[in-house]
């Protein structure tokens, strides 16, 4: 990327997404230092061109500091063309693939919470978006070559990876919010244990391992203050670790953590899971295997499938999304801080100011137990035109095995996507945690079922020779 | 070692075996090349006697070729002072360990086959006896640090990984006949399908690579034809893939072996299992997760425990072992071939004839993607003094995967050993693919019930101080 | 360390330098943040005395910000004792060693400029030095083993190796102004070619890898813009690049830089030196195989060793070292920035804030191609307690074969200095490239003319049964 | 290849060879198990048509075993079209090219013995043969990508690693006689020192690791008996290492051997090298940098280029290679044993018994300090279709480091040919350590005037673009 801070053009790629675009709005209207022009590009062309108003609307306002222009553009290309940073943010009709993501597996006795970064529904949500991101980064080589590229799209370690193998100089990064969880946590204890005022999640450093997801701190320090320390005191206060009852989380919505997935982790393993518990028990698949009771019982609830259906329709006031036009009211809008970390690396892209955070990226050394090229989270320092990882280290060995298991199996379904070859995915398949928990014929029919659910999206799979389906 | 071929000294620790020592007093009768004393040693110290006078009296037959002169040895040291060749081959009284390492695991649902090589079983036999061979290793150092070392004890890769742990430079191989089993199924496949007479199962030439009990054949020939294609002929051929019932299967021995696992895994994986499907299973989690009829199905017969119990009491006629009394028979006796290397392997040591086979050894580069020092089975060549791996290449990524898990777990489970560590232990154990399938509350409570089960054999571990008896 | 900002404690071994401690006395009463007592100590107990009274008298003027005390302390076990940061800058008497490590080479035909790095010279200056840090390792394991410790004693890379050596838990870190120096070439040329205010060198982002004293750049940049573009015009411009005569540097001092060397080096292999052209002909054997005649032509001239043994006598007017008591002038005195990075470095370990440069640390992953342990140069980014480098890369092929080849010598003489195996010592010896291209005789000759030459410094090797000697 | 022992077909490239063709035929005539057809094909015509006559001349004989017939290919293509094994054995012009490798580089100083290998020559050869063979990889991948390819050409690392890279899947081994020759060496020590009939070279053990011509033994047996020691008394023997003067050598022929670079280096790093002292200094250049009374001094005669250049006229009586009109004399004729391994192997690789020799292959982990891909030269076992290299260890660390030095100049070299980019070219060569004895200057003129030479043998290189010869 030639490095420059005005006249910047941005891709957003599912730009009519409800929840990521109000975002970067918001965090670009509070940026003096950079400008442009953002392109929104949608296969819902009203979605992209509703965010380009609120956009161009936010602009206006006099609280603004930057000088951005929003359009909607409808041919992808366009959209790319001489651009400077790609965000991309997309996903499928959700009522047709999260809910099979879900609730096949759980006709097959596999209780998972989220299903969308690993197990069967996370690898088949793996398998049907790779191949869509391979023509995304051909289209990036041809239309925007230098450009940074931002993928907030899940699963992020399989799409990261795939936008590499099919252009392996792309600047992409795939970044996750998970580990900021910790960070946030961390300063609560802060403010609790250390009678001093909370300090910004930001404020916390961490050392992050794995891949995302599964990502593990072993150092964390707030002013130089050990604050593994202060996990120690509060695991050991009377009531912090304690078992769940499927009644306390009735309520709760689907999204509600309370933290005994890692506490019990870190008991057990000597060093802190840096992922929301719901994401986590997809990885470690023992706190599945007691089914809606026993993922209750460490306080986990599993996101009910109606609510990913439900989530993206009109009326559905239960979401966390961001309805654009009610914002657009001048006496109650506020430019409030998001927490996102897009518009920092884009300053330190440009060469304003370095910055440090956790990302994914391929592994060049930064995980020294980790095959190099597949995508590892640990943190980055992003300078001019220049994302360089933080070398973090290796895990306990024990982890370290599990972390080579997906590894493998996520080198292989990307190998089958580019192949097109569904007995291959079906090896990495068998060879997933949740899914050696299933006699073979069980494992067999669950993986059917999910090519039958999911039929019309795998189009880019070579379905009449697999020998898994005879 | 000094190479000679006379005047050598075995010292056979466990010698007072009923199955293997009977057979190397009978290949080294065998064997015209070599002479010595064999020095057996048992804490059954009767068994040695017998065993001892067995040998002798083998000696005095005519059809000897052989020079050996047998005695006990009550002191270990004794046994090894100045020896050219240990074999180790013992194990603790089966009634108590066995059947715990069987029936516990069962209770909380894991239906496994054997238990003697991983998984909960595995891993607490692995726990109790690596102590007392790392205090073997500093005998070996002190009394025959040249000597060559040949482990049958189980679970052989934690065993012999203990041996070099202890005293890196012992010159230990750990061997297993598991892949000669595969062999004969290939020598049995060229009579049926190529219109040839059975090839005895050394002529079949196999890649051997992977951990001792989950190792895998890539390449397999006789006089140069390649057999996977005969293989590939074979499981296509109507009623050898097939379903069995438990019924079928009530008459048959514990150590029943249909292949169905190995047609299974091979044709997933497309590489060829190269052990027994009872031990295939504990690796390849999916077989035991149906219970007893799961098991059946795929022609798998769990090792009743009674039978482990039963198997070494005076009166068991149904075991494999050998009554040595009843062989002293001048008119019955035969020298007949055993099927067993040692004797090749010390003909080989000692400078006469070079010979190929598997055998477990820390990784040198043999196998490329697994770490250095782990104990990996593959071929080795053996010449005077000498025991040089063959480059095996690289497992299947998914299955790497799985390999992966359990180096580290090993890896973790010996340094847990060294150091009595009873939380580290239980790291490696939460891990194992079959315990993954366990709710983290059961999960404990099997590892606590086998703590309880076998503590007596557990005195090298610190209990008090270990988190997970809390 | 337990991180804090008061009251902080610095052992200064070596603490009587005439050059280092005068900057640290500076950078620490620049400092506001922190104050403390620093500990000088010296086998020169005057000079550490005469440099406390200078620090104490900074502290009494009115610009110094910070609260410090100095005090010489003349054991060294009580100048460690609880330390938070220590700094190792030592040396043997220079006109006894210096001179050898220079003349003796030069008599067998070795024409190098510098000799304190590697070569014949500076592989002796390592054997002399490492039993010394040997002991200092072991002091700070003693006396205070969480201390950071910054190691400035050449060969740094030697140096830092064997504090690992002896302590693999030291957090040591070895530093070097030479990156410094590049930066600062490239600052003079943002100037020059940018139509910009020259900007400071710590404003330019350069990634460095490599060993110390042959590091190399591969991006450059200042504020976003690429300068080895800029290198590429400046070395093409008319007068750059061009041949110096042994005449033109008659006047010019030992130190003498004209960059012929890196400019030369960047057109070869197409990346950036890092470090001035006086060492790096230690490390590209070429350019001293000349003789003076051949160095000069490179704008490069040796540091006559008369210098080197003059350079400590009280009437050098030569010198680049600081006369304290002519500084201590209340008139006059000035505290002006040193351009060092000590105190920032314990700015960040303290936790105050994060703080980026280059450093010489074990290699964990930041150089994939090196061999793991190894101490290599890159970035590192510093934290509260924590040293964490950045992932530089690799270099390209054949840079990395010569730096393969200094490594494993290293790492031979580290092992060979750990044991006093002077034949060990000489394996490496005769594989640096600058004796390789000695005639076999000459090499050893050359072996044991620095032997005798530097006897009284070797005590701590095995010399009665080097065969080398013979 | 589909294995078989009737009707083989033999592609000999290079097959008017007045020395290794004849000795094909003869080998091939005394092997009773094997028989086909062998195609000799060169661009001299008639000397594959004079091998031909000879071939099916010697099968006349009585004393003939096998049954093979000989035919003279004009066609490369109708030479290797399904051929069951690929014989490479060409070279250049020697009294073009030779001549220059050898000469042209003393005029700069470097006064090598061969150039065959490695050094400024060397690699010029390389560069010449490179592009050549690149095209027989690709004759073999389209008229017998199954065959075995067994390459004698010089240099055979860069040779046998240009095949790889144009053809990944070749089944190519590189072949070479100089480890023989420390077998025959340990073999008259046998009898010298241990009262025993002199034991054949095929008896000795090694276990060999390096590169070609530079290649090591670390361990050497014959019936277990550990030669090392016999090699310890041999050195130590009055009169065994001593210098040689250049009278001594005058008469001797330019392939003198005395050993003397032998026994230095194996009494420097305590392994003893496997490849004729003429080869070694080339790897070990103190060696050449005597001139000629230096290289005299260790007992080793240049190679005249004279020589080369004569050796292949009609009238020469001074060669070693064999007159086939001449031999085609039915009394004098005898079916004498060659000492080659070429029919061992294709024995082997057709099933009927396994071999195992020192053979160059890409490193799988055989030597596993070594990058994988670069070609080594370590011991193999060659089975039906098969040919599994044997694990060797590691060097001792310097010479590893000399090793790494020449892989990663190789490999540059590699892709440097494939490229055609000669500026690539120069970087290995400037770092070869023959030349890193060179001013910049001198290695630049050089390797222009090497260019400049061979210019006519260049025609794959980019020549106009290099910014080296501007």
């Amino acid at each position: 990327m030639d490095t420059h801070t005005d006249g910047l053009v941005v891709a957003y790629v599912g730009g009519g997404s409800r929840e990521w675009a109000p975002k970067l709005v918001t965090d670009l209207a509070r940026c003096e230092s950079l400008s442009g022009t953002v392109r929104l590009h949608d296969v819902d062309r009203e979605a992209a061109e509703r965010n380009a108003r609120f956009g161009n609307w936010v602009e206006d306002r006099e609280e603004a500091a930057g000088n951005w222009t929003y359009e909607a553009v409808h041919d992808l290309g366009d959209a790319l063309e001489g651009a400077d940073f790609v965000v991309f943010s997309t996903q499928f009709d959700p009522a047709e693939t999260f809910v099979h993501d879900l609730d096949v597996p759980r006709e097959h006795g596999i209780y998972g919470a989220v299903a969308a970064t690993i197990g069967p529904g996370g690898m088949f949500r793996a398998m049907r978006t790779m191949p869509v991101y391979r023509e995304f980064a051909a289209a990036v080589r041809e239309h925007c070559p230098d450009a940074w590229v931002f993928n907030y799209t899940n699963p992020v370690t399989f799409v990261t990876r795939a936008l590499y193998e099919e252009y392996p100089d792309i600047n992409a990064v795939g970044l996750c919010h998970e580990v900021f969880g910790l960070q946030s946590t961390l300063a609560d204890l802060v403010a609790e244990y250390l009678d001093a005022e909370r300090p910004s999640r930001e404020d916390i450093e961490v050392n992050v391992k794995g891949i995302n997801h599964f990502t593990w701190v072993d150092e964390a320090r707030w002013r130089g203050r050990d604050l593994l320390d202060l996990v120690d005191r509060h695991v050991e206060r009377e009531g912090v670790v304690r078992e769940y009852s499927a009644e306390e989380l009735e309520d709760a919505s689907g999204f509600v953590d309370n933290d005994q997935v890692t506490w019990e982790l870190y008991e057990r393993f000597g060093i802190l899971p840096a992922a929301g518990d719901r994401h986590l028990v997809e990885f470690a698949p023992w706190f599945i295997r007691g089914g809606k009771e026993g993922l209750n019982r460490w306080g986990v609830k599993r996101t009910p499938s109606e609510y990913r259906a439900r989530h993206w329709e009109e009326d559905d006031t239960d979401h966390q999304t961001t309805n654009v036009e009610a914002l657009m009211d001048e006496e109650a809008f506020e430019l409030t801080e998001t927490g996102e970390v897009t518009v920092d690396l884009m300053r330190a892209l440009v060469g304003l100011e370095p910055f440090v955070t956790n990302v994914n990226l391929p592994n060049r050394g930064q995980m020294d137990d980790v095959e190099r090229g597949a995508v590892v989270e640990t943190n980055a320092r992003f300078t001019a035109d220049s994302a360089t990882p933080l070398v973090a280290g290796t895990l306990p060995r024990p982890l370290h095995g599990l972390v080579s298991t997906h590894v493998e199996n996520q080198e292989t379904l990307v190998e089958a996507a580019f192949e097109g070859d569904l007995d291959r995915a079906y090896e990495a398949f068998l060879c997933d945690p949740q899914v050696l928990a299933l006699d073979p014929d069980d494992a067999r029919d669950l993986f059917r079922d999910l090519v039958a659910a999911e039929r019309e999206y795998l189009t880019d799979w070579n379905l009449d020779d697999a020998a898994v389906l005879d």
